[in-house]
């Protein structure tokens, strides 16, 4: 089935740009809406941290270590690499005696421009802790510690990312559909979006009483809703809607136009991806699903700040603005 | 009719983002290649600045100036902010005896890191000059002192205006099919890519013996070709491809998914915009259709370069690629 038209960019009296893709809800009964195609195969990249994250919490070796919500939510983040995350990263690494170089996740310069600013006044290089990846990777690490494996952690056959393949398989309900290297070097498995809506949803609806698995959910989402700023940073919108929805909702966005909502009040999960990979239309489309599916106020200036209907240039004019497709929410 | 699938993103084995778009190549017969629809409707954006410029050399403006081929470039330049093109448009208004303030562009932080970081360094804001369209707009002065027009020359009934909408709707043959103001608040006019390619092939047939306007179009080209480094600027995709392709092709980018090419040897024009507006896509897109016409030899670097076969993360690993989309180029 076709992708769905879901974000326009409007110039003037006249559409501009269209942003297409495929958006899934996913209720107690399953399937309860879709835009394009459920069936359609994505990589839900830095989406399905909290799945990655997983066997960190089941095996005990959270525990063990003594993680607490802040590094629970940081192994879900796509952190700016600002001085919280990097602090906070390394932190934990030393409290499991290793250190930056243990990481393999590569070094990028940070999104948070107070961090940048810094690096580039002092000469000093970004390190793997700036990575937006580093929370994810010290819980892989701490996962490797308590399963006695080797430092190539992010190796496909490595028993740390063949429990992530197996919690996403289980927690998606399907087998794989193949698998790439993400920009932080760890295996990203691909799954339909009705896969990856499902698994938003068991983490929705699981309470620590249904099970080790289901716990271990259950935590995971109030790490992410306790504390917004870890898992993405100051004006980013994971943090914004996560703050926006009063901690009742978490969301993740991934690359490639990836965003995923898991909302417990609701027992609901929601996935979507833009076809195009497009970080505008994805965090305009779960903005208007949030507000679609009544846990997002409407008026609330978050919405007019990533579904902008007015657009402005250098000079302050209005130039256009961004508008649902028509049939979107 | 629908857009076309044109260049495909992919991970691993599996294809991740696709980029849908229309592409029209129009030769001295004609349309002669469409992948999806020629009668999209499209804003050209700076594509088509050297279409606005040529009531600049058609008035007698740029004669009585004094312009030469540089400043003709910069005139249908988006050009990087460097202090090569800061200082060529102040020099030129300077000449005009007007100077930065009499800009109606806006400022916004140049893209060239050099003068980027000059700026952060001394504290120093990005004035209009810095625009990526002040040789547009000081073209726009150019032509407004000739005709004796007040000071708001961006409006869309002044003379300059008036003159820009009649050249474009001449050029692409038709009625414009609505308007938006630009990013540079000079207003831009919406037409068909037939009609975009179609104003290309003119600028690719004209001769200087066939007229007043075949003969600015014709200079308008040599200036363009003649200065790549003005018409955008170093680890720009414009000034890669003019060079790539020896000066015998002119190409110019537009925000939101625009580019077209100039290849006067072939009197084709080319025009596309890839519906999402992503830049990645068109210029992986133009770059493909250049090879596709016997413009850009396959192998040249820059090809690898826009149109990248393998996509590597921050630590060096092969993670995916670009690809052409089945049944494109």
């Amino acid at each position: 089935m076709a992708a769905a038209a879901l974000i326009e960019i409007w110039r003037g009296d006249l559409p501009e740009s269209l942003h297409s893709g495929h958006a899934v809800v996913y209720g107690p009964q399953g399937v309860e809406r879709v835009w394009g195609d459920a069936g359609a195969v994505v990589f839900p990249r830095s989406s399905c941290k909290m799945v990655q994250a997983l066997p960190l919490l089941e095996s005990g070796a959270a525990k063990a270590a003594g993680l607490g919500l802040r590094e629970l939510a940081l192994s879900c983040a796509s952190h700016s690499g600002a001085a919280l995350h990097v602090g906070a990263v390394n932190a934990w690494l030393t409290g499991l005696g290793l250190g930056e170089a243990d990481l393999r996740c590569g070094a990028h310069l940070p999104f948070d421009k107070a961090e940048a600013t810094r690096l580039s006044g002092s000469g000093e290089s970004p390190c793997q802790l700036h990575n937006n990846c580093s929370g994810k990777h010290a819980g892989f690490l701490t996962l490797n510690r308590h399963l006695k494996g080797g430092p190539d952690y992010v190796e496909i056959d490595h028993p740390v990312q063949l429990a992530a393949r197996a919690a996403f398989e289980e927690v998606t309900g399907e087998t794989a559909a193949g698998w790439g290297i993400d920009g932080c070097s760890a295996p990203n498995f691909a799954c339909t979006l009705e896969g990856l809506a499902r698994a938003m949803h068991f983490f929705a609806a699981a309470r620590p009483e249904d099970g080790l698995r289901a716990g271990a959910a259950a935590q995971l989402v109030q790490a992410m809703t306790a504390f917004p700023e870890l898992v993405a940073g100051e004006n980013r919108a994971c943090t914004k809607l996560m703050r926006a929805t009063g901690g009742k909702v978490a969301v993740k966005t991934g690359a490639e136009g990836v965003f995923v909502a898991i909302l417990p009040e609701q027992k609901r999960g929601v996935a979507l991806k833009i076809t195009d990979g497009a970080t505008r239309a994805s965090e305009a489309a779960i903005t208007a699903l949030l507000v679609h599916l009544g846990a997002l106020a409407p008026d609330h200036p978050v919405v007019a700040e990533l579904v902008p209907p007015v657009s402005r240039n250098w000079r302050g004019l209005a130039t256009g603005g961004m508008r649902l497709a028509p049939g979107f929410c």
